[in-house]
């Protein structure tokens, strides 16, 4: 007996990018547009009253940088840093589960088991493709009680929240790190100035340039990291309640309930005007 | 037999606004009552102090509204963001539910279906506005058990709140990155100001200009954002309290339960002085 | 049979100010002390520095008082800000709510309902002013089992909690919201000043206009709203522990314990020194 | 039948200095080196740079002090507030609790209750002066039953766990105004400075005075109310562990186990290092 | 019957350095590189603007880090402030848990213990390390319930979980602190410059003296303590999982389940790429 669904990547981190490619939809341009946006906002303000040239200065950007990465590696263990990358990609190529089509299947399925057995969903499963569905089905398939497979569908979605968490809690932390390490960097330059205050004509650009890291912190915090760490929370929301859901629906099915009812179940994850019932006719 | 309940959009956000205008009560004029004071006092210190025209800025206006839209992107999915318009309308139009009313409903339910038995509910519960109510009578009338109508019920509410508490997360974000992104633009103008003392006439106004990106993310998040997200919360708990108290009364009918003791438990959700019994004559 | 306990007010807020006397006991003089004190010195401050006429700006105490309001207004539904004076009502007029009193009242009726039955509860529950306390005897007295006594019981005290939490969040948003509309007048007047630094001599006192918005926001949000907030939260878990010290005398009455480990029980609710026994002899 | 251990005050705030003395171990001077340090260091600070009478002014330290302690009224009842003094002391005299000697007494007991019986416990207990562990031996040897044991010793320790905390959000809200209302002290000075800038020469001594205030808050806030309550904080989570670990011991008592298990249970609530097994020879 | 197992110290804090460097792997170089390159780039930033010596004042120095210290001590018990040094010690030298080998090891352990019985494995524990492990299977070999098994375990667990978070705890508070403390050097050193302001050419380099502590503080905070306190809690939530898959994992074993299922459940807890399993053949 194949136990190929158990090995199946599913919807995690760290896959090859055709993997994301194919697993994924489209990218979410939303992340994109945002960005642009943004800074697009930012360097138009900047090129109305002077030139961009004030605004770039190489050992401003390495203390902040440089700094909150390596404040961050002592934040996080090595192997938990190498895994930004990698769900960076999460916000910017989200899972593209619908819960309208979990909900479909699951009633089908629930018809099905019915019908002709449990057992009848190993071949049903073969077109199912996510990872946590497929797992499911086949606990069910093998004869597990409801009390077990819930257990090790909810031990599964809690340690993929925790996960996920930790990618999104890198994220706050180097948003965090970023003013502080600006403020350091200002008050470097602040304390320089200060000591040398012979020429006043000289106090405006050199107080410029202490607060450039200062900028250079606010940027990378409000404009990078945390509104990143805030999509990467609101990706992993949506894989939870589609774990969530596919839990309730597979329980249902071992159950044995009727496929009314386990519509009218899972209906309730979903706002009342999404919800489309193979009932009514 | 017609599932018609169970489609029914009951109190969700995205209707159309006719629909809106018929199942929720008159606009809560507390949130226009409330901007139009706030901001004519600001108007009003702006005037007295000198006229409105440096207080506009076209480029600030841009890099703060623009910019925290462009965080708010990367920060939520696309689909997300587009239903802030409908959820801002709750803040507008609550729904009119009141408490009194559903428990009398529920205590004159109980007393029919004890004598007329659970399925005379049928016909009663064509008199329901209330989406979730008519679909918990209607799984009574289906013949549930009382465990299967908390767990549909339940997840029921729980998604709901989770629908209601992004919103108001969004508005949240919103309000936070306003003075964020202020802070940046003044940052910028800051900056510039610095670069260029020659005239030390000025550099008032330049820095006067320079707050202003501070002043309008301090005017957006406080005065539109946060107190939106604020009402928003409150008018979702107040939906939460009457799911809660109407799934307590139907499983209480679904129980068979005296309608005197379906009183006593649906009063405790109520302020004693709300309380007016139908048992004490 | 008479219900009028189930109708009783209780100790809820929004009863007529006579009888908010009867129900509650003396004034909590704290309040009074404390807010006079704090302003006593805060004037003392003031007068040793100058006159009190340099911190009177009928404009700047409009902006924050009225933009306070305003937001608040935004922030919370009409009918919950009208509850709004009654619950600061409370912070001055708390329940005379005494633990031990209830104990020793419940310790007896453990004793009679042990010797005579439950009914004999109808009569004794007379004495009984708290409603919480008056309703529960009387589910007892009505032959609840204690399950469903448990339910409406615990039901009640929650929904009590979360009309209690409530008021006090109103006044913790109108403690947050005194500083950001202090801000923003603030700002107001910054930018006015900085438009128009021809007269040197005028800065110094425009800069202190401006600042006295935030001077208010100040003594708004610390001196009368937040700590009001923090007395209204303390008065509330006075009265949420006397339900839930009140709901297990009754619940132990009920399931027919002997006095004395219903004593034992509900002395584990307070600190050892306030513990007298009846059954020390 | 005396219930002594009932009333005998055990480990609670509000008592006589000299039971303090008894009860209480020797004088934790982690808190007195701490702040004689922190002090200490702040004092070499000001003589290393000038005299301290100018850090000295008697209405600032009355709107800082004063304000605090008035604004806190505002916050506690009266009642509350009267019993901060000794609960200070609890910082400076904590509890000499080792919880490797309560395992060896209660694996002891167990043993003792297997060979002869559990009312052999009522004499073993005499020597027991943990008020909590008496009540608790008590109510086993009274007959009473693990589920009313636990339920009783669990309200005992959630309740001292409330009140303890109420003591330590005095010291965090102390600490909290400390700064707003030295803030406020500031903005009177500054704002009295602004309107009065005649003499330039006078400008920088007052703007210290106004200083002082914000000063004054800083040094009450993070060098005693918040490290205070920190401490109170740790104090209380020591007493907090020792009752539940003395409650799983008393009820594996109850229940008859092997002293051997009750010794594993036991330990699991300890370090590894700490466990000294009485079984391994 | 040797307990030896229990008395292990197992992977606890407070061990002699040669324990550590046996029971850890390789030192976390993430924390080294990361302290290095932070505080390289902050010299650089130095050393590009002026030179390290006005960064330097031992007075300053002194009421940062002396103040934090004795604000600390003020703040935790002595006791738990000796922890810190080899708590912080868990940073650099984390345990070298592998989950995939604990899966291994467990899943060939409920093969044993299907075929052998479970007093097989008190051979089979020889092998294992890890002391939490060897406890739980001396327990299931002892022949404990799982219900008895899984309450000493979970103890045990949350236990070390308190441990850790007090180390963690004591590391934010100095981070905490650290800021603080600053803030009150820099307010010392400003009140003094502004009450002798008679040379103007001073003001500056008595202003960069004052904010030298602040310096201070964020540094300490930003890239000593708030990453350390970061790092311990990722070390610590490691630890934590461990536990809880090999609770799990004993607790099947010891039902006698079947190794698959046992496989199946102990992988739900690690991500799918990571999952091999010994079954697919």
């Amino acid at each position: 007996m194949a136990h190929a669904g158990l090995k199946s990547p599913g919807s995690e981190a760290g896959l090859p990018i055709q993997n994301l490619m194919k697993d994924r939809g489209a990218m979410d341009i939303a992340t994109i547009i945002g960005m642009v946006t943004a800074f697009a906002l930012v360097l138009l303000a900047i090129f109305l009253g002077s030139g961009l040239v004030i605004f770039i200065d190489i050992p401003s950007v390495a203390i902040v940088v440089g700094g909150v990465i390596g404040v961050t590696l002592i934040n996080y263990p090595l192997s938990d840093m190498l895994k930004v990358i990698s769900v960076a990609m999460k916000t910017l190529f989200p899972s593209k589960d619908n819960p309208t089509d979990h909900i479909e299947k699951l009633v089908a399925f629930s018809g099905l088991a019915r019908k002709e057995g449990i057992l009848a969903l190993e071949n049903a499963s073969q077109d199912v493709n996510h990872g946590f569905f497929k797992k499911g089905l086949q606990l069910a398939v093998d004869g597990l009680e409801n009390q077990a497979i819930r257990e090790i569908l909810e031990i599964e979605t809690q340690k993929l929240e925790d996960r996920h968490k930790l990618g999104a809690e890198i994220f706050t932390t180097m948003g965090n790190f970023g003013p502080a390490m600006g403020m350091i960097g200002t008050l470097i330059g602040l304390m320089q100035m200060l000591q040398t205050m012979n020429d006043p004509s000289s106090i405006g650009p050199a107080m410029a340039v202490a607060l450039l890291t200062t900028f250079y912190g606010a940027i990378m915090a409000n404009m990078i990291f945390l509104p990143m760490a805030g999509k990467l929370q609101n990706v992993s929301a949506k894989e939870i309640f589609a774990n969530e859901l596919i839990m309730e629906g597979i329980l249902a099915i071992n159950n044995g309930e009727n496929p009314r009812v386990v519509e009218q179940k899972l209906h309730a994850f979903i706002a009342p005007k999404l919800r489309k019932s193979n009932f009514d006719k």
